[in-house]
């Protein structure tokens, strides 16, 4: 009888490093046999046992993963190694394995399988989980599959695979076990004895009547706690949370979090149960939304440390492009102040400092008005106060700011007028900067667009150009 | 008997511009009543009863939201409001709505609440909630509070209050149901039966010795489906998660992530069950963590669109302060090169570009390296890789856009030998960059500390002075 095992967050990576280490030995292995001449067989038989006894320490350690560790570790390593690995991973875990990793990740694993590989992997998989890799295989393979599938599960993998990505349909599953409201709970429990296994995640029970509409739930706990002998409609609950297939997966994740769900229905638009949605999925959507943001904040969709470097500089050259345009039009606007900037050279050292900081103050504001929006904290009848209150904190700490930044260009120039001159466009172009970051995410959402993409491009953009603009502007008008 | 509701996540936030509608016509009686002669009964009376009808329909439409909700009103409202609408939610939602709403908004409604109704609220409390609650109470409620707890009760505050912030033991609660492995399963549910009501999120029961030792765990769908007279151990799952008190509440996240997970025990350095963590609190400790990655990016801690000015100064202040000094280092090294400038003033509006771009191409880099090293994925073996590929993409993008930008160069300049000048600094400070964005946050996570915090001002100061450095150190040595 195994003890329990103590929680290890190194253990993935302690046999991720295994693996590793063991890859790079057969790598050794591999050189030297190269350096030998070619004819040399006692090195060839040298290398292949080695090559063999590698080969099955490193299955041994694999196997005995759990496919979410076996996953990371595909995960975490180049390409050519990740092959490797992949092909030593018994064909039970094919399954799990392919639908635990990253997308980016799936595909190269999917490339090095013949169709045979394939559809042994997916022959089993619910119809859910055959939509979310469908995308991913070769047409054939899923032709091949879906012949196996029941009438029922047919249907089911054709809706499945309608909805659009971000919606709960795409996350739902069809593990959904129904009863009807006038049996009895010794009824329910003999039902249920009957299946074997309930699926993951089932803290709650369907009820619905000849149509599939959707009652109301029963809880395992009530289900456990109550009398045999009382009928289903007198101990269900029917103050229930129901999602639509067509909402977004960010909602429902909301909801969850709110409420504290471990399963929720979902219903058609005529109160059918199509589907119901489990906090597995939930976190998954929960992370994955987090780390796309901050990904998306420095121009990035979804790329990892060993994607291929072609897929890499289409992911970033574009944002860096931007930038750079950015960048010029403002060193444009900047350079109409030529003549100022060669009687005081000194205003050149100094303007960069005036964008830059109305750059950051106006991040911190947007960072704090693009989270208030993401949780509709927002509303038309609480903008004025933000934007005031906004303003406001902005003035105040500029206000500091700036009255350290005249010192120090005092100090760098010996004039007290531009050192005036550097605090009020400082100033000024942190309340800029304050604008941009309540207006631009505000009206990127009233469009229905995501507050957080293209509202950082834009925040530079103006402080940057404005910022040169007040600041050349200014010294052009008091200091020539 | 209601129909299951739809999911709309605009719920609560329709529930929220209702309050603030009853709020605004309030505010509108008040000051009008101000603007009459003070002896004006009748405008008194008229304006106490307009009062009274709207405090009962604020009542009535808070009353019936799910303490989620009525922490979410609380939570968008400025501070007095927040103060109104608070005292109008019943007694009975008290306590739901402490333990819900976030840290900055709790203190303020504490504040307004009597030594009584801070009792009566905190009373009923499990240990595990008080103890969340503890630190932001006047100690003599506390006092009082604890006298009405059981001893086990006591001991239990007392050892959670003992925990560290991000510790599973901060996050664990005691609602534990316990059993022993001799007994059938018939036993088990007339015991459950007893209870009356299972603790949310009981997915699993314990199996424990005498000694309290945790042996294994119970599933409730195992215990629904096999016969009644079957021994718990026959039944029980031994390969079982377990967690320590002490654990990172972050690592424990990523377990229940990985392997689907609704509840987990916690047990003590001898195999004793102490408590469990369900996945209602890994929910919040997921979405804490990102928000305050998101804040912290910008320098910011935790702060709302209504936290008071001055805490808002406080939160502010000193990063945009730090960024102050990075960049006055940054034109001070520029401006060594005054008499460069003062021969070839465009290269004034240029420099901003090199800087700008190395920092955005360099954040790109960081972004990534950070992710990685959340989850793991970096390790010894594989940093020269990572470093290896990152320079050879910073390079590829960099050879394109620093082209784009010779081309601009040269056409702002007429010069081509400053448009030479330009290319070679953009590339090699867009190298300065990627090295910056691998190397501080990886020397930072070796040393403990959290990659991202910090890593972004060291990465511009880099970034910014070296950039000015190499572009204006090259145009001297070419230029001049």
């Amino acid at each position: 009888m195994p003890a329990p095992r103590r929680l290890d967050p190194e253990d993935a990576q302690l046999a991720l490093g295994k693996v590793q280490d063991l890859l790079r030995r057969q790598h050794l292995v591999e050189s030297l046999a190269h350096r030998q001449t070619e004819g040399d067989q006692r090195a060839d038989l040298v290398e292949n046992l080695l090559h063999r006894q590698h080969e099955s320490e490193l299955k041994t350690l694999v196997d005995d993963l759990h496919p979410s560790d076996i996953a990371f570790i595909l995960e975490s390593l180049p390409k050519d190694e990740r092959q490797t690995v992949w092909h030593l991973v018994s064909a039970k875990h094919d399954a799990d394995v392919l639908l635990e990793v990253d997308d980016w990740v799936r595909e190269s694993l999917i490339e090095t399988m013949d169709h045979q590989d394939l559809v042994a992997a997916t022959g089993n998989m619910d119809a859910d989980e055959l939509a979310d890799l469908a995308p991913d295989l070769p047409p054939d393979v899923v032709a091949e599959v879906q012949k196996g599938l029941t009438e029922e599960e047919r249907a089911r993998l054709i809706e499945a695979m309608g909805y659009p990505e971000d919606s709960v349909g795409a996350i739902m599953d069809f593990d959904m076990v129904r009863v009807r409201e006038d049996v009895t709970l010794e009824v329910v429990l003999r039902y249920l004895r009957r299946l074997n296994e309930l699926p993951d995640h089932t803290d709650q029970i369907f009820v619905v009547d000849r149509e599939d509409k959707l009652l109301g739930v029963l809880s395992l706990s009530r289900l456990l706690l109550s009398q045999l002998e009382t009928e289903v409609r007198a101990v269900m609950d029917t103050d229930i949370l129901t999602l639509n297939p067509l909402d977004s997966d960010a909602d429902a994740a909301g909801a969850f979090e709110r409420y504290d769900l471990v399963s929720a229905p979902v219903i058609d638009d005529h109160g059918r149960l199509i589907g119901r949605v489990t906090i597995a999925e939930v976190v998954d959507v929960i992370r994955e939304d987090s780390e796309e943001q901050a990904l998306s904040r420095a121009g990035m969709q979804e790329e990892d440390i060993f994607a291929p470097v072609r897929s890499a500089l289409r992911n970033r050259a574009p944002w860096l492009l931007l930038n750079l345009c950015t960048a010029g039009i403002a060193s444009l606007v900047a350079s109409h102040f030529e003549d100022t900037v060669s009687h005081i050279v000194i205003l050149a050292f100094l303007m960069s400092i005036v964008a830059g900081i109305g750059g950051n103050s106006g991040n911190q504001t947007m960072t704090l008005i693009i989270r208030a929006l993401a949780v509709g904290r927002v509303t038309t009848r609480n903008v004025w106060q933000l934007i005031k209150r906004e303003m406001l904190v902005t003035l105040l700490v500029g206000l500091c700011g700036s009255a350290a930044a005249a010192v120090f260009a005092w100090v760098l120039s010996g004039s007290p007028s531009i050192a005036l001159v550097m605090m009020a466009a400082m100033v000024l172009n942190m309340l800029v900067g304050a604008s941009v970051g309540v207006i631009v995410p505000m009206v990127r959402s009233r469009f229905g667009k995501d507050p957080a993409i293209g509202s950082s491009v834009l925040l530079t953009f103006a402080t940057d150009s404005l910022g040169f603009f007040i600041f050349l502007g200014l010294a052009t008008l008091f200091l020539i």
